[in-house]
């Protein structure tokens, strides 16, 4: 099951040390302007060895499109899209092809199919995400074109630290995706002292989207909050979705949680722009957890093939917070799922103009998660 | 999307005051005993009208099977279970259907169909969730018989109080699924309290799967805990959900979360059973998010189809939490989650046994979310 | 696998003899008029026991809508439709009950499932259909009301009997959906001669659809004609499913075969209104062969349960031809993946207007299969 | 929808003259030995430019496996192949820019996407089939040593003429896959006079599966005969599909369609080895029917994009009888099928032994269609 999406269905495949990687991208409309240059800037947000705070290892991820598209337009029949691997470093692995790492799938891989590519996590390594992002670029661009949606994230946590300020300007200006320009350096800092001690961290995302019509998700079991989830939480680390206020609602009011209803908009966004399953036309509001990456050179008990127990180090090149990359994996996995939902909905509706009354999005105040 | 599942296909209809509500359970096993009898104790688990706690409407739930059993085993052939509405009283309504009330699907469906059943809030109503514990029944049963898992769940959480100790047996024993029987007093008097000042409060329910074996779930989209995320997720009035330590995970070192391994069992289970997507063998933990009712006779500010604010105070009979009648609703989504990916697993991998190492689920402790 | 349809998803369920057979149409769009008495026409045409040239079996086919429309409109949500089964003999099965008869699914279904319901044939049953051809009247209708298409079919043959001349506004006045009225007589002789000798025969039903528009259909696999295929091969007793020329194409040219083109429209139909499983405008023509019925009072060499060989009379109520009802079935079919395939294409594509150059579906002369 | 298949999926891209043609096959078992050249023989015999009797066009078809494969077995994720373009002379197809090819795709796709990629056909080319061939030696593969299946398949009509005999070793040791040497002269003289004329004519492929075990199919709507037909039907230029005696089943009468069946076996095969959609245990027997392709230098009457008329000449390199290539094709796509219903039979029924009584194939006589 390597295909997300029902109607906008991205099919991906290969394995971390590989030939390549790569997807295809079936039932996507026709008429969109698309290059191999427009991946480029997602990609490269995504991308290790950019900065000293992600792993080493550095790839090129030159995207070759290999169908679908016909004089710079798709036109409608399955896009395919290629990376080759180039630096993939796999004597780092060769200790660790006999033993299962704990907090990895290796174990978990070898009794389900008892064979697993050793190599690099093989196809659970987080190198599959770049054609999560890739793939998300063209539903962002055709959100963008032809509703107006805007899909954007920041970390909203790492470890215990947390933004003070919200500045949606200073996500993109720092390695971090932090909305806080001040905190960076505390930031470095501590990512600095973490690597040193050879630990790791977790951490949080906010993602969210602006300019959602009301509508879109499916009752009752293809809602858009559900597709959501299921859309972050195959994010590889992933260990906590929510929508809205999410966990915070357990100790909320009703009077206070539900949303009050104006003619010039809703007054406040508990509910995280999704009721019922179906958007409600305010900003769709996602917070995702991140586990601490497990993969480190402190030894941990693990177990070896022959069921001994064994010292695991590891010693590639790791990411010591793998959230931090994760923003424009989980903007990717948000445009893909409001894409998917927006042809849904338009197969089962279609393509209908405004239905009255429409209401604003917000009232007023802030409204970005 | 009214389908859940992939193997195991779980199709529900009917509105909250139509004149029945069933569902068609596609793809099951042959030869699994199943009689009406079986659905009564999660059906009553789950009704309303039993305690003062919950909605005084009153089913009785009797299901009917209509197909896909003979002779009082399961033919592999559809399964449709039928249960009629007897205690509608559509009259509570007629007030609301041309208003849309504040954290209500009423507007969000409006938008998406421009018509809709305003009776008991048709379609989006909670009473769609007594086909998803009566499909749970038949998926909890082949899972015990077949492979020795247990799914149960508790509350772990009403507004701010939250369970002092931890007994199983205590679960069944009180209105409340909690898991404290010392707690009982306390919770009753804070439901007795907040039902009298017409407010609601959120809640947290825990739900655990022992004996799951390693190697359920599928890489990468179809991952073990991206489908329980959907599935709880797809549930009325959650907001998040959670796999092992969840949003905890986010403050934590790597060096704390991986759990080690050893042949006696893991040493801790931060993962919640899940690795890479894929059962671990460890217990499966999963914590879900409910929001406070917004059925509230406490007036908020609303529109109706014109467009006009209008003060909605909603009259009819509501849960002032409804995450108290939730834990079976989860228990069932895990149930029928954890079958269907047993039965993909089956299709790729066989009926495989043992795969050498296999190690027990825990090395020691209390493992039970 | 009990659900026909990727957007417009029917699922259906019940065996012949148990206590009612239904199916819940999902993914329908909202606002279309629907009522009880939509469905008797066509459950009507199918219905046995209204002729003497049918199975005697006669069952009300009394359609209850159980969810899914609200005053009088669909909702959006899942259509559930109900008929209880009134006139079951099953003390007609008992004697087959350990039995394997040749030429039906009995033998198959316990290899499969290693049990069956034999009462009427279980799953296995025509009485299935009557849940398509209730599915069909739905798309039936919103083809004819959105898009112009007018869905319809004939007999085609019975056992070696041919039209002589093609009248549409014949086929209705006679129990044979025959389209010449003179040779009705001749037919009626033929199979009272046929009731008589305890034989049964095969028969071909022509189905078409007027008013495609082009664009409907999906490369690769899922072509406009491979769903057809799929649909018609999926009805009992199907033994062949052919396109236009079908299998006259082998012996053709292709100088002859394709279909010229002008501004005035095409000036043959050879392809049945597909190219590259795409509509072409085009009347949509399928031709479908029904293989014999096996259900006879001649004896015939089967086994029973311990491996031995009966000789096998079948005393039932049966249909000596089981083509001659097939005709709405073909329909219904036909309607469904049209309509399905409606969808598919507007999520993709949207709802757009004319592409030009758009020509007419033919410069004239007889289009009708 | 370019993905073929419930639980073994076959997805494709490519177009006839873009960089690449390739496809990802997911779901495929683990730990099946797989290497490069096992796609070779298959490739082979569907590749064109091998004799006269084909196009011209000469591709290498080389495969390069891109993922799924470690140390020469399927690991379980996905499989993905693809092959570059070397030999696409997309000058020939400038002319025909804008223009619409009566008998091909060019209209129905412009109509669809409103934007085509008319180079070589783009994504409609029997180009695409190169992939199914491919993910179709898998399957082949798997079916052989998993449960002993073997799916062969022959040349059954060209035009008018019909083997006279019928020998399998022939089959192989000709480029016409025709079952009686001895009519091979004949053969490639009608090919020699075909192609003078430039005129093109039309051909039937039989092509069957022995060993295959009862049980694989699933009522109603996921019937192995349906499934076939859309297998067949999705093949370019395939106008009818037949499972067993097809058409000629509309003649018969109940008394002589009907298998007897014994201890020792069926004593026929009419109905081609398929039982209420699932399979008997008998030979799975189809006939396929292919149209004359439509590219040719004699001159036809078409459209341009202005809407005006056209005399269509055809230059580039084409098959004077698609169907010579096809029998290839039609093995992987009904070994493909086979493979997917296996996978879903063992989900729902497991690795279930042998379910007595169970009689052979065929009690005697010729079983080959």
């Amino acid at each position: 099951m390597n295909t997300f999406g029902q109607l906008l269905r991205v099919t991906t495949f290969g394995e971390s040390h590989g030939p390549a990687i790569g997807c295809v991208v079936d039932g996507c409309p026709p008429g969109i302007p698309l290059a191999p240059e427009d991946f480029a800037r997602d990609l490269e947000r995504r991308a290790t060895g950019r900065t000293r705070h992600t792993s080493a290892r550095r790839e090129e991820d030159a995207i070759e499109i290999l169908s679908g598209v016909y004089e710079g337009l798709t036109t409608g029949t399955p896009i395919a899209l290629l990376v080759r691997n180039t630096d993939a470093r796999s004597r780092d692995y060769a200790a660790i092809a006999g033993q299962f790492r704990p907090g990895h799938a290796d174990y978990a891989y070898w009794q389900k199919y008892g064979i697993r590519d050793p190599r690099g996590g093989g196809r659970s390594s987080a190198r599959e995400t770049t054609m999560r992002v890739a793939a998300g670029v063209i539903a962002k661009k055709w959100l963008a074109d032809r509703h107006g949606v805007r899909v954007r994230g920041h970390l909203a946590q790492i470890g215990d630290i947390m933004p003070r300020s919200h500045d949606w300007d200073a996500v993109e200006g720092n390695p971090f995706f932090w909305p806080d320009a001040a905190q960076v350096p505390e930031l470095e800092a501590y990512m600095d002292a973490l690597r040193k001690s050879g630990d790791s961290v977790g951490a949080r995302v906010a993602v969210v989207a602006d300019g959602v019509p009301p509508g879109w998700g499916e009752p009752v079991y293809g809602k858009l909050d559900a597709g959501i989830a299921a859309a972050m939480m195959s994010i590889n680390a992933v260990k906590g979705v929510e929508i809205g206020d999410g966990f915070a609602s357990v100790a909320q009011r009703g009077s206070a949680h539900r949303d009050p209803m104006t003619p010039a908009g809703f007054l406040s966004n508990h509910a995280g722009g999704v009721l019922g399953g179906i958007s409600s036309g305010q900003q769709v509001v996602c917070s995702v957890a991140f586990k601490p990456t497990s993969s480190l050179r402190l030894p941990v008990a693990g177990l070896d093939v022959d069921g001994q127990v064994v010292d695991i180090v590891t010693t590639g090149r790791h990411d010591p917070c793998v959230g931090i990359r994760a923003t424009p994996i989980c903007e990717a996995m948000l445009a893909l799922e409001l894409m998917d939902q927006a042809l849904r909905h338009r197969a089962q509706c279609g393509d209908v103009g405004e239905v009255a009354p429409r209401i604003p999005a917000s009232a007023g105040g802030r409204d970005d998660g």
